[in-house]
């Protein structure tokens, strides 16, 4: 859990509140001629009332060169939580402009997690200058969670949380909670957990319980009735999962043993769902995932190219099957104009259902259960709006072309390729779910290949018997 | 905040743990076999390990028909959380099975904030069921709730806040919650708010902090360092934005005088988040954003049409634009193999574009300071891989159709259709949006008419123009 460590002024909290939750353009725009006048007390004063995660969407929104200027120029108040709030794309960038002190100080501020979540992507010359700022406890903690693999519960854990042995009482939680050192205790905690001699983990006490109840009562009469245990090893998709399904506002951490080394709360989690959907969007518009909006020409184009390429041989794919039916083309241009219609409507068709399959089963409701229902659904309403959009079809080829045979052709493909699309498009995300292939990346090219060429073929082959 | 009414077994829980946290496709057979041979004894055993959320997903994952034999055997275990966790789309088809006096109880468990989450949208002698099944007192702020406009922070907060007085010290508010009765205080509760006499909130004391300090210590010099208001008619979506932005865990919520009336909590943001993204995704897709994998042909066949319909429009204007080019295709009938190529190519780039504009919008990250650098940007790397493709397109004609300026002539229209994506499917989400039309829910047609008609127009148009 990140605490802040800008104090809000009242009277700017109350701005804030009537602006909303962006920063205007014309903030940003005061900032920036802070800046070009290398007016460092307006900078100071301009920053003071912004939040460390607006801070970190300006640094986003402004050019490299306005950053770079803006960072020199704000110098020591730089804090560590803005690191924390950056995008991944620019950390690098950010930390090799601040000055090495200011750096050491920033990093020093935060705790284990958000360190350790800062530096997993950095390179490691970078790596070792931000370890070298900790102190040595710290920097022991953070290189126990960059010891678990990356994108798992032991990244994504603080290490510090407050357990009591099972056999307390109220009274004694209360005297420890009191007479402990304010170092030992996390910034913010809202759980106890009751640990037994082996530090396995029994159960959560909320503060607000102990609170209320007296001396005498022992904790193990108090713990929660929803408790989760995180393996340290879980994908943090899944401890996002699991907070989003069971409501969970802090769950405890353990090793392989079962024993507790950490605690991952819901702030934690709720990040990582926006990641992960994120990250969803992101694959199935084939986009790469590690987009932002701060990447530069270059990377964009890189991160875009090999969904274009894949979608080129895709479309080439397509052209082959077009190319089959040259003769027939050459003798009623009619296909020609009408065949991309039965293409479109296939394609679009098969992306709403690949996309309702992918969402499903991102969110575990697409199962063994359910899947033969959701697949028969699909291609019933494939069949259905088939059948609506050929009857409009028919009618339109025939007026258009006066030719009622091109208009039952075009009514058939139509029916055809949206009912392979219904089908396709939910029987390949889950294929590839299965064979453990991500859905989100990979089903888009797959199913839009099926019912282009699907399309083509059925429209071209059955002019070519019907017509010629 | 949802408190969870089923105890869990601590050897359920490890099982569960085992398992992950999917629901088997094993258990839901057995639970259905329960069903099938009427074994209440057998059905119950099978549920009572399954928290509340999961036998949510377990209702929406079998038949109507199922699901109706099922709630009628499980009959008074049924409890009101389930119907909080169900989806919206099977809501009204569980609450008809349900025996009167089994839904008053079940209603009766909930918190305020959940009986209006369930209840704002079932019809109205559905909703008078369930309100007629309520006390009073409980009646009156579920009205009360209902009263505030449909996704506003007004139907999203619970009711129930603990707030001190802005004078008291750490000993008069830890006394006032140990003497307070049990039912005035929320059942999760993990900040005291302190106000002013107005009752206007001044800032948030964490448990934590409260427990660790003198008596003596005065509460005002404990508050949170981030503190943020909500007003009681901010969006839902707002709302979500907040917490995940400034990583706050409750916010009070406030009434057009700035006076407390309630508090929201972040798993309820997170369920906000969650669902903003569902709509998103599905927005994007052309899919009606209430659907839901329960949902019967008929509904599906109805979400889905209208998107359908508009792709039909566009995609016949597109047909329009080949057939003012059938003379050209007549001639030669590689245009026809090959134009396909240049409006998909167009349009997955445009969609690329659109994607990342349309999120960045719903992140606030596509701002005003930075909407040109963004359009530039796309443009530029639309440029760079339309020269890239272009390449290739150009070889795969000349050596395809031996022709060089058949060659050219696609690696032109590529190039062209490539910039326009780029630059369309930046600035059509951005208008959108400053429209107030969701960029999400329409970009998308707009965007690939563009690509398709730029891409057919410029391809064919060339072709004209040089090769005939």
């Amino acid at each position: 859990m990140s605490d802040d460590t800008d104090m809000m002024e009242p009277a700017a909290e109350d701005k804030g509140e009537d602006k909303g939750y962006v920063l205007e353009s014309k903030d940003v725009a005061a900032i920036l001629y802070a800046v070009e006048i290398d007016d460092r007390e307006q900078l100071v004063a301009l920053m003071e009332p912004l939040h460390a995660a607006d801070i970190a969407d300006l640094l986003e929104q402004i050019s490299a060169f306005e950053r770079a200027r803006l960072i020199r120029l704000y110098d020591r108040e730089f804090d560590g939580e803005i690191l924390s709030e950056l995008d991944e794309s620019i950390r690098e960038e950010v930390i090799a402009v601040l000055k090495p002190a200011v750096l050491a100080d920033a990093v020093r501020e935060l705790d284990s997690d958000d360190v350790v979540d800062l530096i997993e992507d950095l390179d490691d010359a970078q790596q070792e200058t931000i370890l070298g700022a900790l102190e040595e406890s710290d920097r022991a903690l953070v290189e126990q969670s960059l010891a678990f693999p990356e994108y798992s519960a032991g990244r994504l854990m603080q290490r510090e949380v407050v357990m009591a042995p099972e056999h307390w009482t109220v009274g004694e939680a209360i005297d420890h909670l009191r007479g402990a050192d304010e170092r030992e205790l996390p910034d913010q905690f809202y759980h106890l957990v009751l640990v037994d001699p082996r530090l396995h983990p029994i159960g959560n006490v909320t503060l607000g319980k102990l609170m209320r109840s007296r001396r005498e009562v022992h904790l193990k009469d108090l713990v929660e009735e929803t408790f989760r245990l995180i393996p340290a090893t879980q994908a943090e998709s899944e401890v996002a999962y699991a907070f989003n399904q069971y409501h969970l506002i802090s769950a405890p951490v353990v090793d392989d043993e079962g024993r507790l080394i950490g605690q991952i709360t819901i702030d934690d989690a709720m990040a990582v769902l926006d990641e992960e959907h994120e990250e969803d969007i992101l694959r199935l518009a084939g986009v790469g995932d590690e987009s932002a909006l701060s990447d530069n020409v270059a990377e964009t184009t890189r991160q875009r190219l090999p969904w274009l390429a894949v979608n080129l041989v895709t479309s080439i794919l397509a052209s082959l099957v077009i190319a089959q039916f040259e003769m027939a083309i050459a003798q009623i241009v009619a296909l020609a104009v009408l065949m991309p219609i039965v293409a479109s409507m296939g394609g679009n068709a098969g992306t709403q259902s690949l996309t309702v399959a992918v969402r499903a089963l991102a969110t575990k409701d697409l199962t063994g259960a359910n899947v033969w229902r959701v697949i028969r659904r699909e291609v019933l309403v494939g069949l259905i709006n088939g059948l609506v959009f050929a009857v409009v079809m028919g009618i339109v080829g025939i007026i258009w072309f006066g030719s009622p045979a091109l208009g039952y052709v075009i009514a058939a493909a139509m029916v055809v390729n949206m009912v392979v699309a219904g089908f396709a498009g939910t029987v390949i995300p889950v294929v590839l779910d299965r064979l453990g292939v991500d859905p989100a990346l990979a089903s888009g090219a797959f199913v839009t290949t099926v019912t282009d060429v699907v399309g083509f073929f059925a429209f071209l082959g059955l002019a070519a018997l019907v017509l010629l």
